[in-house]
């Protein structure tokens, strides 16, 4: 016999289950791009230049600029790596693997920020150049949730989750390891890069759910 | 209550499933190839040219050969397709949708040898240029199956089925839509494409299991 607390537990999972799977998540594909400190950004378009806005992203107070960078490897050169605004304080490239094997590097599999140890190249602007020995990852594949969209659903910062996506497409895919971030500063969104995009036959805009 | 020979068929299934589950399948990343009739290889190559074997690969028959040609899109050109020999009765033109992107082209996923209406082209090569009106496309993840192999697991030609990959390693994920194919010219391998490979931070020789 199980236990009737037991069975009232696993309703609870199961509902809340349910309800994750039939919440429609709109999918953000990030193309290879770039966050850049000032004072890179300065060596690499100029003393006097500032970003300039080209449109909002869907994540608050980003928004995609018109710069454009090169990425320069042991195998080649990657053209261009939008920046997306404003400066942080790190600066980091976020490219794709099939984007990182064509110049011959090998950045690991980051959350967005943790670049410590990540792998080094050459940033080429049209001002200058800067080496750096690390900033270069390929961002782990995550879900983006505002605090009242994590809370109803069950939802916490850190939590690792499902996706399933393109179903219907003749490339339906489960994402494992899709890690959930939760912040005041996020909207609901599922951040993917291309090499994921196209591996599930995904378009910023599509939707896709919790598995 | 369940009938006993319902019980018995749910039980021969789960066992069918957890066989398959536990075999060992070594995964085949397909870099961008292409498959040329002899027509067109001479047109490409030369009049008196002949592929020139590199490397077997793991289907038996086949082999990389030392050419490559380019391919050129309506927004650029892509280089280092290598020729996949021998000869065949339809040029074919196998790329990822990463690549396809980047010279401005759409081909459609499909099974190798389904060229009907997919995307043209221009090939070009060190003796000469063809411009094909179908050719192109991105290929259906598939596993290959000797006979002996299929008919042991269970598995018919034809037959979709899913593939968990990359697990323990970050990017952990289950392809749906992979198409069973069986013929006495393959040996056991899950065929990925580099956008593929690289979602779920497979290489050639990494091992996969069907789910």
């Amino acid at each position: 016999m199980i236990a009737p607390e037991r069975i009232a537990g696993l309703a609870a999972e199961i509902e809340k289950r349910l309800k994750r799977s039939q919440l429609d998540i709109p999918v953000g594909v990030s193309n290879r791009h770039c966050h850049l400190t000032e004072a890179h950004f300065k060596i690499l378009f100029g003393r006097g230049a500032e970003p300039k806005k080209v449109k909002a992203i869907k994540q608050p107070g980003f928004y995609a600029a018109e710069e454009l960078i090169s990425l320069q490897g042991p195998k080649g050169v990657l053209h261009k790596i939008r920046l997306v605004a404003p400066y942080r304080a790190h600066t980091q490239i976020e490219v794709a693997v099939t984007d990182a094997v064509a110049i011959g590097l090998k950045p690991p599999v980051r959350e967005s920020g943790d670049v410590k140890g990540s792998a080094g190249a050459v940033l080429i602007g049209p001002a200058g150049k800067v080496e750096i020995k690390e900033g270069v990852i390929v961002a782990q594949r995550h879900l983006h949730f505002s605090p009242p969209e994590a809370q109803a659903l069950g939802v916490a910062s850190g939590e690792v989750v499902r996706v399933r996506a393109g179903t219907g497409g003749g490339r339906a895919t489960v994402f494992e390891d899709v890690v959930v971030r939760v912040s005041d500063k996020y909207s609901l969104e599922f951040h993917v890069d291309t090499d994921e995009a196209n591996t599930a036959g995904l378009k910023t805009g599509d939707v896709v759910h919790i598995a």
